[in-house]
């Protein structure tokens, strides 16, 4: 049995300035979570969903990357703006915010980091 | 459809030396995560397992915690003798090695950090 019901990972890789991948961290994913986190807390949902820091997903090119589990979904290009939909549709309704779903090839058969 | 057939999260959390609650880091993470991600490799399942660091999994006083979805299985006090056990049974034949795994009571109902 799962021990959270939804948990949160938000990219934060921090690469050096200009490094041609770029990298989640500069272009604002500490808020990201910071979001996640406070909406969790207002919502009562703490010890039920965990919004956590992770390392490189390997999407660097597509914005701000998040995966929630247990569905296993990737959201690319996450803007501070979407992170309210993500958590109102998706932690805590089971809905798939479509229109920032990475589709699965863009996830599968990459290289690790 | 989940876009890694396995994703293992290893938490690399630093603490500063001293602090109370200790870190996965300075109990060797970094390298149980080298260690998943050279398996990865030696047996050809890049693109279909990630061996990704996390940020603090809140479950410090217990070693270094390792979760593996999309079972959201948790593994405690897992040291670097542990990762070809896990990686063998678990990742690459689903079987959960019980010996290791935290208790769903150790890991639901905590605080976010």
């Amino acid at each position: 049995m799962p021990q959270f019901e939804r948990h949160i990972f938000v990219c934060e890789n921090v690469r050096p300035p200009g490094h041609p991948r770029g990298c989640c961290a500069e272009k604002g994913s500490p808020a990201v979570r910071a979001r996640f986190k406070q909406l969790v807390a207002q919502c009562g949902l703490k010890g039920q969903v965990r919004a956590n820091m992770a390392g490189c997903l390997d999407q660097c090119e597509r914005g701000i990357t998040v995966v929630i589990y247990p569905e296993g979904v990737w959201y690319g290009g996450v803007t501070l703006a979407d992170v309210d939909e993500i958590f109102t549709r998706h932690v805590q309704n089971g809905e798939i915010v479509e229109r920032l779903r990475l589709p699965d090839k863009d996830t599968a058969n990459k290289s690790q980091d």
